[in-house]
């Protein structure tokens, strides 16, 4: 049961080109968010119990799906820059651990292969783009293909300004990697306009909730809320969950630290819908915290690349197993047999120092 | 959308001469104020908005005149101190911007000069000199060289301590470039008395308040506000803003902080005059959360001289122009299309550490 | 009146195995608890009263037996790891002081005999056994042996995950030494069956309250609690003691400090049995502040251990006494003559920095 | 208007034997009082008034006699150590700055001889020594010798325990000037008896405030207090005024910094009897906090030993002037004319960090 720690950062950051190391960890602005996402959690404090048999610890989970742990995979864009084979080692580690996986829109594989490897529900990540039919068409392949579930991504009506450092070169993918997911919904046109096709559309509102649930027939989670109100009219429009993230520090610098914000949301929510949270897990300590606080999944992003750069499918696959395993284990410690096991109680924040 | 950061100050500081470098950058006693000025601002948190349409992002304000931005330049001593054309460079800068201007009472230019190149409206720094008739005459020259408000620095009834170090000479400043302003009204006396007659009068009151807007016509900004009851103090005098600082950090030593000040004060004065405030401010986060605390306006010191410092009215104008792309950009994120978008529940305050 | 300060640790590394260091030294998971576990006590600032007669000082506290000093040594395995007459020197360390000391389970000499050095009450503390009637056994010995308390683990229904480090060899211990206490009660089967008949039985609850005292006729008291709905739930079962403890931050990472879990317990039980609390006390200010929030006594783990390795029993005693000697001090200068004049007004916990 | 900082301390540590170094600068314990003493001041931040005329600003202070400032000399003993003429120097300085002073029970110069200089009313700190006949006839001198007040020193049943460092040599004192004070009323007895004659009685209590005023018919101001509820139990006893302190960190060890203790205290008051404070102030800033949060007078006890040390009585005066300029020019900034005009809404307590 190793750690998720500095060692396999370092591996990955060994392994990865330089400018695609800084794309993968780098934050927006003045790299606040991202900076401090893990200390966040590491403020929390656990107040056990005591005395209760745990000698049979579960961590099964009904959420869009059934998995075998609430410790899921984020979505994050073109795997295939960490390991050869891209998304279909992440899937092929999801599966192994059984754990929910968010396949982004923005894959270096096509949708239907990696659901192919899945082989059972996923979710699916959302943009919608400036050509909505594009992402019309996308959401129904990915129901076609098994999806069970839509990520709205709320957070990212552009893409948030990030400093240059480095090389600044830009990324090392072609443009077939990069546009595998849509190349079969855009027209023979010159590449400029393809690019503005796709970027995001700034213009979306709470309405694109209802529409994907029409278009696709899924259940639609918006992903990015930080505060209780807007996890609260994000429901009233027709949301089935909510994912609490700051986008991995990459969008708004000094929004506010996932850890602090998700008690916010989970108290306005009052059990409507789920809540997931992601953003600076990095141990079953963090995932502890974040499900007795009220969340009903934790997401690994950074994580995973970096298991992947390390060493593709089993490196992620370790990475989900060994926070798994700890979180089965600091239950068991805290006197929680399951999931339903865990409540606000067994955490205390505490000040910095 | 570069940041002002230490690079753009390490590069005025190589710019600059060191007794300026130290006059600019000093603060009052033991340096606590100057120093933690920018911290306050970044302990604020945000709780951004999602899915809002935000294609079209403004920063427009009218405050004592229309602008562009509400990211001003707030009063500053002796610009030739910093480069060749002095407060024409920095007017040419605040023109380019659309950003509103506050001239000091101490230039290096004689204000009417300086309002030929701004071509619009432009506020006024007013500190009552001993000899009151010549703050009387250059206040009616201001409202006549089209000034639109008058800025009343209420915390400098004398100059505050600051230890020297370095060379400690004195400013590579002639008599002629340090009078320019009030030349014309002094006596033809011996260089002693002059200094006199323009000192600060320690003896001002509330009562200066109207007396200025009598004389001038103008409406009469308070600056160096850090409480609530004294802002309401000043608008029963007449004060038509109020303008939280604690003068950069020049003055009393261990004045609160202004992002911990502005709460207050915006509180008690409860909307009934726009309130305005500096210190410590370096990029658009720091000016999204003053605004969304209850700030009318926010206005940069130091960098803008940096900036001069460095590139004359081009750097004063990156600097200006870059902080308002960061707060537009910012804006949008946080799901705010305009200045009326933003309120106290889009930031956070969160403990040190 | 010398410190228990870092130069004691330093000697006991020296003096120690480094894998024996590790194991004495060691935390669980990330090490949150153990390397905080100090620093909570010194957030507790002193409200001393004045003009007392403190011309006569007593330490002396009734619990289970009479003893001098409310300072009491801890449980914890294997002494003879640490000096050739292990648990023989504690013990007489212990009687020197008139200290309680609370043997554990896991020791390198059969309880008899060490019950033999004290020579009058002490505590004997309880792993249950997945073999039930193994501990059924000792418990009963530790009666015939004097005996007057049983010190029930509660937050070890396995042992903690610990990253190795160092060497990582097994500790320098023969079976015949670990095996000590129950030797006498095992069958004579393969290795490995064994180890599995007396390993903890992660399946125990409340209900073994009952069940240790029924065997024992013994008062039970509950160690491992860190909250007070815990605490009054073993009371209600049957408890007569609660003691606050997270194991010296060898079980649970990131359980609460007890030095902030002390005053919810001590509120919750109200009075009804006795608290007690180890972890991270080091010197007769932290024993105060423990004392003052309502602890009746007092238990040093590490501390011990180090005076152990430096200099067998005298290493030990030492410890105790400057610990109680300090604690006396700093009493008569609080203005308290005994521990009955001791109160939470006496401290007020302040935020780091 | 220098600050009182780290050179002034420098140049005394360089100026002194490293014994009495030691001696002067030492903690009680583990350092933790004397150590965060002053920055618990500079955690205060200050909320200034604006446009007050504040041409004049005075300084003057009433408290058992007409002080032209409330920055006075705390008690502390043998100043022979610090500089050749000893507490005459220090008494030159007072004189020099119209500042209170209280002389030490223990001096290395007769009481009448000080007061000579002084030349005024002037305070006597009192230790009550075991023959209290002893304690009944210095009290007496002092008012003849023109005491104003009495400081009974409450914190002090016996001196905190300081662990030795450096070379621990006792102090280079003769028992001559060790005793200049008490020398006349000592028995010709053998050295060991004298000393425990004259060692403090651990065994007094509130009653000896009452049998002080009695003896010497002078008010008595108790020293030592760190809680409303002490505080006012003296002044039920007879106390004319409480001095918040905690011995410089030299006695109880984590006693609470006298910048946090000080705002009980003068709440528990509510204005009946003056309230007094020494304790890490360094500066106007500090001694602006501690008057407008409610004490008459702030006493300077290591910074005047640093001045006698590195200059004699100018060193002193210097020390006593500096602060007393600090806090003139402070008030002026902060819009207060004289001490009646500073009140707790000025000062707002920050978090570290």
């Amino acid at each position: 049961m190793p750690l998720v720690e500095g060692s396999l950062e370092a591996s990955a950051k060994a392994a990865l080109d330089p400018d695609v190391w800084h794309y993968v960890n780098r934050g927006a602005g003045g790299d606040v968010s991202v900076d401090e996402a893990t200390a966040a959690w590491r403020r929390y404090r656990f107040r056990p119990r005591v005395l209760r048999d745990v000698r049979r610890v579960e961590t099964d989970l009904d959420l869009f799906g059934h998995w075998r742990t609430p410790i899921g995979i984020a979505p994050s864009a073109f795997h295939r820059l960490y390991t050869p084979d891209g998304e279909l080692a992440t899937a092929a580690a999801a599966l192994a651990c059984g754990a929910p996986m968010v396949l982004s829109s923005r894959t270096t594989t096509r949708l239907e292969e990696v659901a192919a490897v899945i082989n059972g529900p996923w979710w699916f990540q959302v943009y919608v783009m400036r050509e909505p039919s594009i992402t019309a068409a996308t959401v129904r392949r990915a129901r076609d293909a098994g999806a069970s579930a839509l990520v709205l991504t709320g957070d990212t009506p552009y893409v948030g300004y990030v400093p240059p450092t480095g090389t600044a070169r830009p990324l090392p993918l072609t443009d077939e990697l990069a546009l595998a997911n849509v190349a079969e919904h855009l027209p023979a046109a010159g590449v400029d306009d393809i690019w503005e096709l796709i970027d995001q559309d700034a213009g979306i509102t709470t309405d694109t909730i209802g529409w994907l649930a029409n278009e696709s027939g899924l259940p639609v989670i918006v992903k990015g809320i930080l505060r209780g109100d807007e996890a609260v009219r994000c429901v009233e429009a027709g949301a089935s969950g909510v994912w609490v993230s700051n986008h991995g520090g990459r969008q708004l610098d000094r929004a506010l630290p996932t850890a602090q914000a998700l008690p916010d949301v989970v108290n306005a929510i009052a059990g409507q819908v789920p809540v997931i949270v992601d953003g600076g897990i990095r141990c079953g300590a963090d995932a502890l915290a974040a499900l007795a606080l009220g969340a009903s999944a934790v997401f690994l992003g950074r994580p995973v690349i970096w298991g992947l750069a390390t060493d593709g499918q089993a490196g992620a696959e370790r990475v989900v197993a060994a926070v798994t395993d700890q979180l089965r284990h600091a239950m068991g410690l805290a006197g929680a047999v399951d999931l339903a096991g865990l409540d606000p109680s067994l955490v205390l924040r505490v000040s910095a120092g």
